[in-house]
């Protein structure tokens, strides 16, 4: 725990819509985007859904980041912008946002 | 934004081993146990997995919490002690635990 750089974490918890045309394509395209942004450090996703469109179901993306700067230049890159307003217009019924500041970490990893 | 009271979030990810066996009752035991606990606020959770076992895949559970103290209670509790030893013995090849805290947020819900 000694000399833990802080980073910071958005978590990005979704329910989608019955439109699901485009979402994958734009999804892994904005994926390539923000791991070439400056700052970007990772990023964990998963649903709680067994199918392919996730419906209804609870998705979670969490991406990593160096500083809150990084997070609010990405947030307002053009076309991640456009992305998010699709998002509104098309893809999600409901989606929240939590920025957090990562304080600790600890792994554990099999001999 | 006015007003927002801090609160923590604890991203744990993880790849699960080829044994499954017991890891879905201890997952519903521990998640039940933690909703009892002082200072819970909610739980996420989802797998890029879309199969039932999970083995290979990264799962990512999110659990929010009133405090680093209610955190810290939880995590030491007897029963989740146990389960989280079962864990390392038995479920998880790896897994990572982040303490965040969660400093702002934001929701877009479909009128």
């Amino acid at each position: 725990m000694n000399n833990f750089k802080p980073y910071y974490a958005v978590i990005f918890t979704s329910t989608q819509s019955e439109v699901t045309e485009g979402y994958s394509e734009m999804a892994e395209t904005m994926e390539n985007l923000a791991k070439q942004h400056e700052g970007y450090l990772g990023i964990d996703s998963g649903s709680n859904d067994t199918s392919t469109t996730r419906s209804g179901a609870v998705g979670i993306t969490v991406s990593y980041w160096e500083s809150i700067e990084a997070i609010k230049s990405w947030k307002a890159n053009t076309e991640h912008l456009l992305a998010q307003q699709k998002g509104r217009e098309q893809w999600y019924n409901w989606y929240n946002v939590r920025i957090c500041k990562v304080e600790r970490e600890y792994e554990f990893k099999l001999d």
